[in-house]
């Protein structure tokens, strides 16, 4: 019918060139000239405003203040936790000259700056009193990768990555643990993506931490997605920088630390759990758009409507514009429908003369006969959070259907080879057994979601379990 | 009186440690293991996300929209503009290593981005009906300084970059103007800052530009410092990246092109041109936080005040928050004054009795005593506004007083000996002339202000002027 579906290969055909000509189609982001970096176009980078503009209010309601470190680190400074520079040192770029100079040391491209807000703490802590310190910072980060993918694998992307020191290691585990359900609402109730919520291995947790808490995403091939992260240090950071301060009781020690983040590869999770053949589909709450009313016709009514249904609906907070340009309505349906835009509005003379206007929902591509003079804000409030909630319905129910059980590393096989998806499977807790399961197509444990209750053996040696695993190929 | 008002050097004494002092003492920004670059705190972060809030929200009602170019730029990219690469090619900073292997190329650390604009827009016009592009991003820079001087010049950088192309030269002028005065709009009205405005010179226009416009600013000390610059030029750039597409005539032709920019430097003018001894001073507008309420003591109908105010102001979009720490009214006064909350108001038991509360201006450190039943929003809303007014007055007599004329060049080292500031005087347009005016105390032209007019003669060689100029010393 337009241009736009014609450039999209169908989803069940080729998941990963229907994931590409998304992103191409809709205008999210492309690759440049710069090897393994993309532009984040406009459309795309609008959807990141909104995660944004979102978690930094939920960030600051908590007492969180945002700062900016530098991007640039000076070796010997990132060298200090052994653990941190050999997880990172293979990714790590390195400026080494300045203008035609050598420079006297090497600086790493920030990956993570868990370094330089230990420098900084380290030089503003005296006393327990300047405790707890909630920063938090928005900005990019380098990690070398071999592939790229738009938003999904990249060697530059954007994040946030908040850095909190405490008094107690009780107050910083309840740190991380809020901040990965602060990540757990985002998801669920803004991107209607139902994540599951659990503990990293110690083989897949980050460098240097204690312990990480993931979310972890399926999207609608089986493949699953990590993002919002969120880690507890203890006291080894501050002991690698020497963070330290005067307790309550007048003694020294070093402070509790935890850090925590999101990046724009959510905008690839969104776009891998939501969307369909015809685009980009959104969910509501995150839409920088939420609702486009298209005229179709010059006559005055139709303006006038358009106009008045514009206004109201901005008025009480619904993101609205008219797509007034000097185009087709046919192209301009595709063209809302391609960009993810959740409700669409058309108003035409006909229509009128019967008393009655068309409303298209993005999702279901479902079109209703409202009549004109229905009470359009309270109408299209209903329909968005209706949209929203089947959005995260029909996502859950993907994701439930696509999660399976396996007792054995036969039954393993057996669903890798078939269908992956989420693999719930119980463990014994030993990094070989982890290391044999990866072998079958490079799945990995995605998150240790109980510890209790276990009445079963190891999916892998057969000895007895210790943890509720899921398991999954990831991207 | 406080531990904020000793750490400050008076500014009449030492108007450099005053500054770093300011800084330090209001928490703005700090020195870090990084040579070169500084910590934004959460105090100065939270002004530049006030700065970008307004500026970000004139962008888009102007149908800019936001994208993210990467951080890197091969250097072969880089190279492709002459001017450019020169211009900028001491200051570059040279990714050329990852992990431990050697890339095949170097890649610079962006010190602007016109070269991937370019390179991106080459990829994604066909049609002057692909016309214009107005993009805009808000991202980190790299410059290597010698010097540092938090938020003056430092390595690193926050700013934005307007990058936009258009079918024609006058549509692209007219875009330039625009942005500049969108940045003469911002200093005047938001930050209380009378920047005159006008275009640079040949020597001191941006590399590779046709021309550029300027915001010149006059700190208190008579120094200039020049933020919020907009560019144009022409096709030059299009025609080295090779940017065109089909015209209206169905011809081909290269796109005509602008970028224009303001950076994290604005936090440096606002606090060179507004404070005093006792620490930050900031105009309400731009201001994070713009009233506190100190309640003295924990009586009852105190606390009941302190609170019903606070919603009054907040419900009414000023931001207010309460100061119920456990510190002594005075170190709350004194810390509200360091950190420049413009309006303070002190709520006590004994006042209560009397009916009356006190408010305290931050510029003037005037105390007021009005009626408790006073109407609080609309009282507080007019001392705001009068502040704002009476802030930019005082900077525009400041600036005034400290701009002198100049009709040769013993006048110019009178002048620059005694006292600098703004210096007016006729140019004939010859850069020899520009060169020996600047061998007085490094002495720049800051901008053209009128081509008209003149009637008299170039303040260095005597002969026919043909340009009305600013100069001065500059950060």
């Amino acid at each position: 019918m337009s241009k736009f579906n014609d450039s999209i290969t169908p989803r069940d055909v080729d998941f990963a060139k229907w994931y590409t000509d998304i992103v191409r189609a809709a205008n999210l982001a492309d690759y440049t000239s710069v090897k393994g970096c993309i532009a984040i176009e406009p459309n795309g980078y609008a959807i990141w405003e909104k995660m944004q503009s979102i978690l930094d209010k939920k960030f600051k309601e908590l007492g969180h203040v945002n700062c900016q470190m530098p991007l640039l680190i000076p070796e010997n400074l990132f060298g200090q936790e052994k653990d941190l520079i050999e997880g990172f040192a293979p990714e790590l770029a390195w400026v080494t000259e300045v203008g035609d100079k050598k420079m006297e040391e090497r600086f790493a491209v920030r990956s993570t700056s868990e370094t330089l807000f230990c420098d900084y703490y380290k030089k503003h802590i005296t006393s327990y009193k300047d405790l707890p310190k909630l920063y938090n910072q928005w900005c990019n980060v380098f990690r070398y990768e071999k592939e790229t993918r738009p938003f999904l694998r990249s060697r530059e992307f954007l994040w946030q990555e908040g850095h909190t020191i405490h008094e107690t290691a009780e107050e910083a585990i309840k740190e991380a643990e809020q901040m990965a359900e602060v990540y757990r609402w985002f998801h669920h109730e803004v991107l209607a993506i139902p994540s599951i919520i659990g503990r990293k291995t110690e083989k897949e947790k980050f460098a240097g931490a204690e312990f990480t808490i993931t979310n972890e995403d399926l999207m609608y091939n089986g493949v699953c997605l990590q993002d919002g992260t969120s880690h507890y240090f203890g006291q080894k950071f501050a002991k690698a920088y020497d963070v330290k301060c005067t307790t309550k009781d007048n003694k020294e020690d070093y402070v509790y630390q935890t850090s925590w983040g999101t990046t724009t590869r959510l905008i690839g999770g969104l776009i891998m759990v939501h969307s369909d053949d015809y685009g980009l589909v959104l969910p509501p709450r995150i839409a920088p758009r939420q609702v486009v009313i298209i005229p179709i016709g010059e006559d005055e009514e139709v303006i006038s409507l358009s106009n008045s249904y514009k206004d109201l609906l901005l008025n009480n907070d619904i993101t609205t514009y008219i797509d007034d340009s000097n185009k087709s309505p046919g192209f301009k349906f595709a063209e809302a429908e391609v960009n993810g835009i959740p409700v669409r509005i058309e108003i035409g003379k006909r229509d009128l003369d019967n008393n009655v206007i068309t409303v298209a929902r993005r999702d279901t591509r479902e079109k209703i006969t409202i009549s004109k003079d229905t009470e359009i804000v309270s109408y299209i409030k209903e329909l968005l959070d209706t949209i929203q909630n089947d959005m995260y319905e029909r996502a859950k129910k993907r994701r439930d259907d696509l999660t399976f059980e396996a007792h054995n590393m036969k039954e393993m096989e057996d669903i890798l080879n078939t269908q992956p998806g989420f693999i719930h499977a119980m463990w014994c807790g030993d990094e070989n057994c982890e290391n044999k399961i990866k072998e079958i197509k490079g799945c990995k444990s995605r998150c240790i979601t109980d510890d209790e209750a276990i009445d079963d053996v190891c999916v892998c040696c057969g000895k007895k379990a210790k943890h509720h695993v899921i398991w999954g190929i990831q991207y």
